[in-house]
């Protein structure tokens, strides 16, 4: 017997399912009930579903308690019909149908990437990451997992880098409610079944992040497991079965990004074959091509690879952002430029006036920057992992950085850098990174190197930002028309209107302050 | 007639010359009378010191008013003759003697490159360069002038980067109190003559620094000309002549360096052998081998080339003078990473919070930082060129580095950088720069990588800088032995010590506030 519902571990019925049927983008869900002889985990099961324009084959997968379940992300309104397929007879031909209809006011569909820079919603909305970083948020106890969410309703990230499976590290100690296999600690896993109860606390988070506009960038594997549980080191076989199981599993939620890795160059018995593996796995068994990258320590992964849709950067330099952009062809995303934070180790003490730093240089230059917080407390739960509450000062002031950016022109921003000449050659053996970036010379003359870090969009908009500068005036002659000119304070949050239609030649006069910046905007 | 005496343009007779004769270090002047046919300056002259262990030959110069003169740095003490020689009559062999004696106390002789990374004046004391920049101070008025240099006996500046001809550029329209040479701007002038009065005056101000303590860094060609007196473009005879003139004129003084450009590469007419040529020259016939640099706007000069001594460097990145110290295998000097100020160009707008982390920042790790002044003022006299007066606040934070890093061990430090493995790798297809450093791991640990900045010698001295960053601890395992531990606020200008005798693994705590550095040192 089978039955096609949106996903039972779902209560948001208003969201992903109206009175006439799912909606675009939503989850739908057929779960049957089937016993079977031998390790139900190795049945193969899936489904068929037809469009009169479109089909799609979908794997399905065991939840336990002798159910089969396959579930579909329709991205076509109309009715839809499916019918079942496995080697098992009771799962063979059921069929049924689901009348797909339009989203509701927030759902946007899922995320792609539309630009060498850029990212959009299905729907074409331009989503612009503002992540930040709660490694096993989703692992602690209802209590805090709550009050995580709380906070991030009151924040501005709209991406969350989170992991499938526990943390062993510095101030991550405990032991998780539950494992993703049967078994105990710290070696003894029946690694040819999974605990399908696992696997749904992390579902019924990820639609609490979807249901709060939140991105979920699902980290598959990582290295900080120091013996407690082996899930860095699993055979080859059982990590290629985790994949699929993962697929299956989660490709139906609109709001799921792939993250291959944390630090995958951390794992000493891995090689690059092995990464490039599992994302051309991955992509060849995900329905719905959802964003795929694997986050470095140290070195780069190959981001030009066919395989790879953007780029998932830990450094420090967010002055190398345009170098990545050309070099990858791809969007950029900072991940890890450190955090906010004061614990003892570098990548988690930064001044709340450097984490906005890095933000206003790694967005000016046209990439994305992430966020994390790391302040050491009596409880020790840092939000970097474990989450909770925010004690920082950024978040506010990156909520901020948000909006100026979504009033930014959708097209993103050209980067005006100041990596010099002396890195540009060496790095590239070429020319300037920002050949692209002269056509600004016309257009904003002594403006154009001027800045800490700067963008701009055709002759329309320019911003630039100062960082630990503190000019007391900036020159530009601008383009043919008239502008609007705001000079921006980026740590106070302020936005002071300077000029309503300056033309020509304009000296703009700055307070003298650290931490500004200036915004220029063709007045239509 | 000719007779010898300490240079007559010099006051100094306490410092130069003793009851006895002149003082080591000091300058000997042989001046003879002479009228000539023809043009004076094309006069062949010089005389020939001897010594029981030595001899020398120095090259004279014409100094107006029928003055022909030899000028000596004796650089042994005892009883030195010398003869003259030339192509007019009256000026061959001319004798006299002088008795070189010791030293006065503020007299440590000339600086030289005494290993890959460091300075030391002749007698051995170690010189740490902490320069300022005051281009054209020398060609403003003697009122100005003397403020300058009253404003630099409150300063902590032992290096002082200057300019022989005069500048034409935004804050700088006025004209010298004088020209070089005979003639009127723009482009009237008798190059195959001098004007001495424009080198005394020079020579007065080179001579008020060494009273001061303060190397003159002599910047011998700039492109700041615009058209006004073409000196940046003069014919390639003239250049040689100039070059020939300045050696004979100004090597005799201890203080002197050679700075064979600010900008080389602004210069559009002037071809890398060009710059080749002119040190080649000045090291072939400067006596005293006088320091040799050679400072870039973009694209450095080789450093490697056996005629310079040290690497003078333009670059906002103090974090890559550990590849540049590896690099060049010379001591690096940033002259230039921007300067505290408030106008309309990035190179003067740093706030002193920035000026004074990238004076951190280069000299824990290894090198040294210059500073330089740009605010905007009502009377347009900025200090970074025309001088007189500081009105920032990094100067009191630079003078405090300055006592941290004399204390410091002599031998320098070796640094321990953030440089990424992308960098790394990119910029040297090689294996770390930070090989030396690797011995640092052994002895302390965690401490190793979790700095923004940081330098050690040996087991027996560690300096660590944060930045930006506001660590609230940082653990280390100490070598053997035991340790004194200071907390040092590189911006408040305090040193809290917080251990006295520390050993084995440490936890040192921090205030959580951004600029402070640690100081780990050796109980002997």
């Amino acid at each position: 017997m089978c039955i096609g519902i949106e996903n039972e571990n779902s209560d948001d019925l208003e969201k992903n399912k109206t009175a006439y049927g799912i909606e675009k983008w939503g989850l739908f869900e057929v779960s049957c009930q089937a016993q079977v002889s031998g390790n139900p985990y190795e049945v193969e099961f899936g489904a068929e579903f037809r469009h009169a324009k479109h089909a799609a084959k979908v794997s399905g997968f065991y939840d336990g308690d002798g159910l089969f379940k396959v579930r579909f992300m329709p991205q076509t309104e109309g009715e839809w019909t499916y019918i079942t397929h496995s080697d098992v007879r009771d799962l063979v031909g059921q069929r049924g149908s689901l009348n797909c209809v339009a989203p509701s006011t927030n759902n946007h569909g899922p995320v792609s990437v539309v630009s060498p820079s850029r990212f959009a919603y299905a729907d074409g909305l331009p989503y612009l990451p503002v992540g930040t970083t709660c490694y096993v948020w989703n692992l602690q106890n209802d209590e805090l997992e709550e009050q995580t969410l709380r906070t991030l309703e009151q924040s501005p990230f709209n991406k969350m880098r989170m992991a499938v499976f526990p943390k062993r590290y510095t101030f991550n100690t405990n032991e998780p409610p539950g494992y993703p296999f049967p078994g105990t600690p710290s070696n003894h896993w029946d690694f040819r079944c999974f605990n399908p109860g696992y696997f749904q606390h992390l579902e019924k988070r990820i639609l609490d992040l979807q249901r709060r506009g939140i991105e979920a960038d699902l980290i598959i594997f990582h290295p900080y497991d120091s013996g407690a549980w082996g899930f860095d080191r699993m055979p080859a076989k059982v990590n290629d079965r985790y994949l699929t199981y993962l697929v299956a599993r989660l490709a139906a939620f609109r709001n799921l990004w792939w993250s291959f890795a944390n630090e995958y160059d951390l794992f000493p018995e891995r090689t690059m074959q092995d990464w490039d593996h599992y994302m051309q796995l991955v992509q060849h068994i995900d329905p719905y091509n959802h964003l795929r990258s694997i986050h470095n320590c140290m070195a780069f992964y190959d981001h030009t690879q066919p395989w790879v849709t953007h780029c998932s950067v830990q450094s420090q330099d967010l002055h190398r952002v345009p170098l990545w952009l050309k070099k990858y062809g791809k969007p950029v995303i900072v991940d890890e430029c450190g955090y906010e934070g004061d614990i003892h180790m570098i990548w988690g003490d930064l001044s709340p006036e450097e984490m906005v730093l890095r933000f206003w240089v790694g967005f000016t230059l046209g990439g994305y920057v992430g966020h994390g917080e790391t302040y050491v407390n009596p409880e020790g739960v840092l939000w970097w992992s474990k989450d909770g509450q925010l004690h920082g000062e950024s978040a506010p002031r990156i909520a901020f950085l948000r909006k100026i950016f979504e009033q930014a022109p959708a097209a993103g921003l050209t980067p005006i850098g100041k990596l010099d000449n002396e890195t540009i050659n060496m790095l590239e053996k070429t020319t300037s990174i920002f050949d692209q970036g002269r056509d600004v010379d016309r257009i904003i003359a002594e403006g154009r190197w001027n800045v800490e870090a700067g963008g701009y969009c055709g002759d329309d908009y320019f911003l630039f930002y100062f960082g630990m500068r503190q000019p007391g005036s900036r020159n530009f002659n601008l383009p043919p028309g008239s502008f609007r000119i705001d000079v921006i304070d980026t740590w106070n949050m302020t936005i002071e209107s300077v000029a309503e239609s300056a033309s020509g030649a304009y000296t703009i006069t700055l307070p003298g302050r650290k931490y500004m910046a200036i915004r220029i905007v063709r007045n239509l």
